[in-house]
């Protein structure tokens, strides 16, 4: 049987992006789907109804969501290049880290973009207490998945995507080359394989969409 | 080698039961050490350095944290009473819906227990909603892992655990029987299972310290 293998994702997505550079690491063939998120399709309504959200992987007409749960999906059904190791404590790690990622990084670094003045300078000190744990486990290590991109990878891909464009919209640098030589070197070597490298999202069209983010929340901040 | 497995936990986590529970599932042997959270032991900053929390499961020496994550070590490692299923589709089933009780279920039963008023008429709101979702899911089903109990029943073991202890300290029924036929029957069922039931914390301990929790809420939410 053909497989049919569909992903319904935005550009812009960083949850979609995991997905996307595991197929393509995987060799997967398959047809992205671009959703608007402001006028959800009938697909998306169908094949993700708890939580509407992209991306969804549909697989032979099944659908998976929650991009982390997807990945695995993707590690269990395509056995090439293997996502998680196999030892089960290295898998634990590689899972760690990629909550990690989801549950602390993310946010801390999202607070940084749609806050001001005390609240933005608390998520400052905050990413960079999460940046530094970063820093910490890749210490002889060139990824996270050791000496090639794996799961937790992928998960933490978008600090890598999108760092420079968070500091070219808010303004300051996060992951300084000095206090964090280990991240800025994982952040290059990250971008620079190859198929990362080509499905990146274009630099300036992400960097009006962050500021598009940055200023709607501001405004919606302001005292009326 | 004689296997040394260590449970960093406290007796009222929900998230300590979980391990609990899929440790004594797989007849697993293991030494349980109980967690003062207000006094947290060297062993537990050793072991768990970037969230300090519990569970905690050491294997031979070497830490897992984060609970879904010890789960599928638990089920990678030892392989008796599968937690997960072998086909990809129905694994990422299972763990679309106990990451579903994480995100969702849970929060909205915690505001609901620690609100008052408006706020928490709309937790409970929300509540529902998310229950009738998980309700929707079990048709066809006497256990979220189909004839037994897996993976995404034990992370979603806590709402059997306290659904009746929540309604206890708030007044409210939540999981109704008329309004959730398949969940209450499910409730029954997992509470039923031995293993389960003869680690139940002490229901009367349970209700006050939910109760404590609660009043500690609602008092820092008065006025000064």
């Amino acid at each position: 049987m053909a497989e049919e293998v569909k992903l319904l994702k935005t550009w812009s997505s960083p949850f979609a992006s995991r997905v996307v550079w595991a197929l393509k690491l995987k060799g997967v063939q398959f047809d992205p789907i671009e959703e608007d998120l402001s006028n959800k399709s009938p697909l998306l309504l169908k094949y993700n109804p708890v939580h509407k959200k992209i991306p969804v992987l549909v697989h032979n007409g099944k659908p998976i969501s929650e991009s982390l749960v997807i990945l695995e999906y993707v590690d269990e059904t395509w056995k090439q290049y293997p996502l998680l190791p196999e030892d089960p404590y290295e898998r634990a790690r590689a899972r760690f880290w990629a909550k990690f990622g989801d549950d602390k990084v993310s946010p801390s670094l999202w607070s940084f973009i749609i806050k001001e003045g005390k609240e933005q300078e608390e998520a400052f000190a905050q990413a960079l207490e999460n940046l530094k744990i970063l820093e910490e486990e890749l210490k002889g290590n060139k990824f996270f998945g050791g000496e090639r991109i794996g799961l937790a990878d992928l998960a933490l891909g978008w600090l890598a995507e999108r760092g420079c464009v968070v500091e070219e919209v808010v303004g300051v640098k996060i992951v300084e080359k000095e206090k964090f030589p280990l991240l800025s070197a994982w952040m290059k070597a990250f971008l620079e394989v190859p198929i990362i490298k080509e499905s990146l999202p274009p630099h300036e069209k992400l960097v009006t969409r962050i500021r598009d983010i940055r200023e709607k929340f501001l405004a919606a901040a302001q005292p009326k």
